[in-house]
């Protein structure tokens, strides 16, 4: 496995494989990998002739205090787990290369950021967006590989490729989950152990929705406020939201017709975790 | 020479020559080719193995009461000069294409947007940054061609391609003018006979400027007051700005100490003309 930050060289580096025909898969990454990242490796080496992996915590994509400063690196150990995967190639720049002084370009997508943790985190998705762009720039891939735990972002990315016509196939890998229902999360380090309990209401609320839609309810109001009732009945936890919203567009529903994602945004303690799930 | 309309055609056919080792020039014009279009696709044959003309009346760099309908289009005329230049294919999307229901995203370049043309015309050069990104995408090439007289477009996409590592070479094109000096432009055919000879004061108004800068003129406001007394000496003239500005911020100046530019944007009639110098 090759370690590289110099952007120039990846540019380089991702020119070869591509004029030889071979297929390059990215996943982006802010690095503290966990199993949901690793799995996202696993599809990516499944996809791609030459996997790479991005590692870059993005200044852009915090807010004035968010836990930028904080955000749980190391990149031993996530070096070491992903050549157990099989990556080839992590793809590590500082931030003064992504962000050179005079650095002034901003890519936006507007309608699907504006609600949900957009509306919570002014310019996150503006960050989120303009770094991935980057990233597509200089890694080049084929296919691009997101979690669908952030499906917000996903959406976001999905309407940006298209958007742009970047050439590019983008993958959601279902979110991976602790035995309990517990989304993985670099986050999930934050929560002590008492929160860490209530952390499972999350996951529970969303089951509980699910379980009302199979039994015939199709009234968002109705599966929000139950799925809310399931978190705010636990300790150490203070929902941002719970939305019932279309697929694609994530405009919030009356009433559920041809099928609806519910997300979450629920403070446990200081960490804040997201989590959302299909209705067919 | 080959006229392609859809974009994932367009995508495929640029896949090849890469992939080959052969270089493609881009050169994205609105159409209707005067021959500062052709000297930009005479550069671009001499830089591109396969050279590439977009032609695209985009609509989301016009603004509200400005020509985007009336702009002037002849593709047949077109089709037959870029022939005779020796292009190998156009790119003539529809705006349909570019802009499908429910597009929402956008590229903003944003401290070199914000003075001159830019706070005259809101939303302008995000339409033209948001754009040309897509064409990038769409067109894969290897070095793209502008002409230096929309010389705050090319210092956009230059800061574009620099801040979004678009591994792309902008390339600019020096002005070329009719006889009189007057800057070859599609909105010249607005001009009444009247008209054309008062918009030859907006090149004059440049010599002057330099003549002075020549003759050992620093300050800023000199340069430009003597510039807009050529131009307002002439009827049928309205100054949007006269501004010497950093060559590459497009700060404005107070005094010039390692180059500049000078630039302008004159009403003549109806017609918005621009123009600009270097100061060396």
């Amino acid at each position: 496995m090759e370690l590289l930050t110099e952007i120039r060289v990846m540019q380089q580096v991702a020119h070869e494989p591509r004029a030889a025909g071979r297929t390059i898969a990215l996943v982006p990454t802010m690095g503290f990998f966990h199993e949901g990242h690793l799995s996202l490796m696993r599809l990516g080496r499944a996809r791609g002739d030459l996997l790479v992996v991005s590692l870059f915590v993005n200044p852009t994509q915090f807010g004035p205090g968010e836990d930028f400063k904080e955000y749980p690196r190391d990149l031993d150990r996530d070096l070491r787990l992903a050549a157990e995967v099989g990556v080839d190639l992590i793809f590590e720049p500082s931030v003064e290369a992504m962000y050179p002084p005079g650095f002034q370009t901003f890519v936006t997508v507007e309608e699907v950021t504006r609600g949900l943790c957009g509306a919570a985190r002014p310019g996150h998705f503006r960050g989120v967006a303009t770094v991935v762009a980057k990233l597509f720039h200089i890694v080049k891939p084929h296919v691009a590989i997101f979690g669908e735990k952030d499906y917000q972002q996903l959406v976001t990315i999905r309407r940006m490729v298209r958007d742009l016509n970047l050439d590019i196939e983008v993958v959601g890998h279902p979110i991976v989950r602790e035995p309990d229902g517990l989304a993985l999360s670099s986050r999930n380090l934050y929560l002590s152990p008492a929160e860490r309990v209530s952390a499972r209401s999350l996951s529970q609320a969303l089951e509980r929705a699910k379980a009302l839609y199979r039994a015939g309810e199709r009234q968002a109001a109705v599966l929000a406020a139950e799925a809310r009732g399931v978190i705010e009945a636990q300790p150490h936890t203070r929902v941002d939201y719970v939305a019932v919203c279309d697929r694609e567009t994530l405009e919030p529903l009356d009433e559920v017709k041809e099928g609806a994602v519910v997300a979450l945004a629920v403070f446990v303690g200081r960490a804040r975790l997201i989590d959302n799930c299909l209705l067919p």
